[in-house]
């Protein structure tokens, strides 16, 4: 097979960073087309760690331009920027793993919690990038709304339970995230002398990720209580998740099976850490019951599984190459 | 008033360094006595930071010496160890602060979770040392059980709810605590590399301060369950609490109205810090409501209102001293 | 002696913060003024730690108000703003400690690397607040420049080895500063990403507090070779410093004799560390020798001893009370 | 070229998972040999993050197996310990790179420093591995003393400046470096409580790395000072280097020059960070001149450049692979 042409739009931010890192290194794809929404400087300057290594510049986008270099592109920009980017990529044929929330939810519950949606005819279409739940329809997308972090952690804990859980009982997702998730915007959760040392929830009932995690659920809104904290750590992400179940059975032993043909999913005998996934594609997952309560917890790195290393994997499947090619196992520890 | 001698055993760790950091500036308290098991060193040879500040001998503990010169003792050394001061202690009609859990249980719940009870005669008596739930008690005890640091702030968060709280529904709380609480002792998770940039849950569910909470809030202990997180943070502690209430009513003004006499509880309008409180013995609680699920954020400094400063406000109640004398409020921030 | 009223200028910082912190709890010192540029919010809502602790509206400067109000007022502002208080608030007869770096250096100087001067007058007879090296003319004086962080570490670090220094060699500082040195300003070096788990150094060779310490120590600019570095640290500073000395002496000897009369300077016989200052006015000091190089480590907070109790200590010796009146001594420690 | 097998003896600490992680990606070698003093357990016991990634079983090291099998052995154990291992190695004809530092330093300065040498033999044809001064003799050697991490920092900091030294001025190297520089080992300055949002020198003028810092600089013990401190950081160093220096020269571009043939060395036109070489294996340099002094600052991996990487780019020089064969080159940032 021959190589394949990717693209990234939205080249400044950390997924995008992480996006470089994962596709110089692919064995299939070939990074042909870096572009931000103003171009111009080179690379490494944006991203200082980059000198030395792989020394590009950073184009303005343009779409035509695009379309005649790359068969696939990684869009890292934020939501609404999205749907402008996506609409004239797919009319000219141009496949595309959107890491915005643009074309995660259904075009009601989208609306209510972000904006008006432009483009609800390729809506219809996108194929949420989760590949333990979607694999088949990704071989066949022409666009991948890749999920977010909060949601790709607490689904992939919450899946193999759900059908042990008791109806119209509360979900509880008690997350805690890395200060990377929050962007390289300045903002006072971000200042360091607010992180350090120091923990607090943002959002809480009330972050953006709730919804998208019930309706990939199929439960209600009301049902997902959920509550992000920020945690002084740059990358990781770890939800608790609690829920009541009925039935007799082994919580362990029912999410081994479940997982025991994913190669990105790791089940764990002791409580997961945010370290031990931090670099990589893992999910890693503990479960623990006491009586008619499921605790489990799930870590990923919000930056590669919460973002752009599921992006490529997602973008394999979609490009009929083997799903873990050029994917990063070895994690950042210590 | 004339002054009030009273003496520390266990000044060696963190919190017997914390009591020493408050009784020093205390206006009716004077420390007249400060031990460890062995003795013979200069106490700011144990905690530099005290050097030209506060210089003194540190005693081998000796319970008739003890006795004879101080009116009340804390005592901060490991279960187990304060039985064995205790029974002598309180014979010779010395009051007892007690930082460890050997009176925070019943002998039934205690001899479970920790090892068998060898004072059963003073457990009868000791009151624990909660003030918001004890006051009245504490004026008159003897042997006060400080309460535990992961306790003190699920049973204040939960405390101005449990009336509102549906029967026979889970208690979660998800509790994050700074290094500190592991103590001085060097281990796997106090080791700087597992911890920083890292983020893992430790005996979810089996975590011995869990009874503990069960039996101040006359619920079974199979009603609670607790998962405590180790956060790379050296003090504070949060507790995430969730519940599911019945009935029509304004949270936050119920928890107002609940605390509106406590001087150590702050009710707040935004999610809760732990720098806020780090220094400090106020607990800072936030709660919000989504249909029938309550989450409650409560926020101490563990070494403080989860510990040392808790203890003198104990101290103080017991010896008819105003409750907030000597007790700091002003936080470790930035 | 009746109680003094002062005011603060510019509260909504981190040393605005910290005088406010040492001013309510100051035995001599009432705080009746505190003042931003624009005013109308409750202190508590800049500082939300100070909630139930100290409560009053922020109020819009006014000169006049001020000058009615209060025998002295810190200026807690950025450069250049301090100046065009500092005139009238003199001309009222108002005693003013500037945290500015204003009327620190001389005019050509303060020229070179600031702005222009628009209060020549004034500058002649401000008195540098370092005071050990100026206790004498700060009882008289009507205006304080309180000396930078970084240079009231080094100079108390190299003083007492001036004499003993090889004439025409380098001095080297290298300095490590917490992140709250740089203020509450959201900028890239102050992002959590770009702190946490890094470090480096920002202005090598180039830092506008290099001529303050050469004109206080009395050496050409030529000779103070000085690089900060910041590190991921909230709060505290510690000097490295190294000169060439000559003649047969013992550092640590010289060292204690030098500071034996001063309380706000700790000698220390093991490597000094930032922690043990924290929250505290004092300075600690570590030197020794090898050869002919001398290595000087010296220790403060950065908003204490580098600002806001050193403010607090040079106005208790202008208005003639205790110089160490109200100033913190307890360390955040752990 | 067929596939070398290669062996690593010390897999249990951060050295050893370091070679891991590198070996298994490595395109030429086949890691063959793992083990430890004990043996027994699975890798992914000793190192989670390695679950699902590499399995195999750590042996209780048997050099005569380990001969049967392997061209070259990686030595990640204790000085002393290495010794013992050497010897028979280099007997049976294994190659070894020896991470310890037993054979960097000639034998007096050994003894004096460390402890008697009992392989006084092996001593005298070992290589020191810093390929940037000795890449001709690592062709060929046999033995291969992998550098200690500060005087690598060190050493390719001060190599293109040493021409333009002012003779008999002090060295001046100010360096800091992240906790996993101090091992597995718990110890107090390992322990999070005393390094979080702290700072301190440890062993000042006094460490074992300063002897050979100056014997590969070929100038006399007396004129290095080395000064570590230790940062709350995971991994990585900065060495800050002070020199004098004489004659007219543009320092940036003397670094340049000597470095521009180079792939593991960056020139940096800005002040150098930590977590730009975090994970590879690049030493990045800045310098900055004032007057006749030279600051240089000088940032590497400590587990990486300052072992682990470093340790592999030796073996693919001695077994004559492409010198970059493997050796990772993305940071982990952010």
């Amino acid at each position: 097979m021959s190589v394949i042409n990717v693209g990234i739009i939205g080249a400044s931010g950390y997924t995008g960073l992480e996006l470089v890192k994962i596709l110089i290194k692919h064995p299939k794809f070939n990074l042909s087309y870096v572009a931000n929404s103003e171009g111009g400087v080179m690379l490494s300057d944006l991203h200082p760690s980059l000198s030395g290594v792989y020394e590009c510049k950073v184009l303005k986008t343009d779409v035509d331009e695009l379309a005649q270099e790359c068969e696939l592109v990684f869009l890292a920009v934020p939501h609404q920027t999205a749907m402008a980017y996506v609409k004239p990529l797919i009319a000219k044929g141009v496949k595309v793993v959107d890491l915005s929330a643009d074309y995660r939810l259904t075009q009601d519950l989208y609306e209510e919690f972000y904006c008006p949606h432009t483009d609800v005819q390729n809506l219809s279409h996108a194929v949420y990038g989760l590949p333990e739940i979607n694999r088949e329809a990704l071989k066949s997308a022409k666009l991948v709304a890749n999920p977010g972090c909060f949601p790709t952690s607490a689904i992939l804990g919450l899946l193999p339970f759900m059908e042990k859980r008791l109806k119209n009982t509360p979900i509880i997702i008690d997350a805690k995230t890395g200060v990377s998730g929050a962007g390289k915007k300045l903002s006072d959760v971000t200042h360091f002398v607010n992180v350090n040392d120091n923990l607090f929830a943002y959002n809480p009932l009330m972050h953006r990720h709730a919804p998208e995690i019930a309706q990939k659920l199929h439960v209600d809104f009301d049902e997902v209580n959920f509550v992000p904290y920020l945690v002084p750590v740059t990358r990781g992400m770890i939800s608790s998740i609690y829920i009541q179940v009925s039935g007799d059975f082994d919580a362990f032993e029912l999410l081994r099976e479940f997982y025991k043909d994913e190669q990105h999913v790791r089940v764990c005998k002791n409580p997961v850490d945010m370290k031990s996934v931090s670099g990589t594609n893992f999910c890693d997952i503990y479960v623990k019951q006491k009586g008619s309560v499921l605790f489990i917890s799930s870590a990923i790195d919000n930056l590669m599984r919460g973002a752009s290393s599921q992006a490529v994997v997602n973008a394999n499947i979609m490009m009929g190459v083997d799903e873990s090619a050029g994917i990063p196992n070895i994690a950042y520890v210590p």
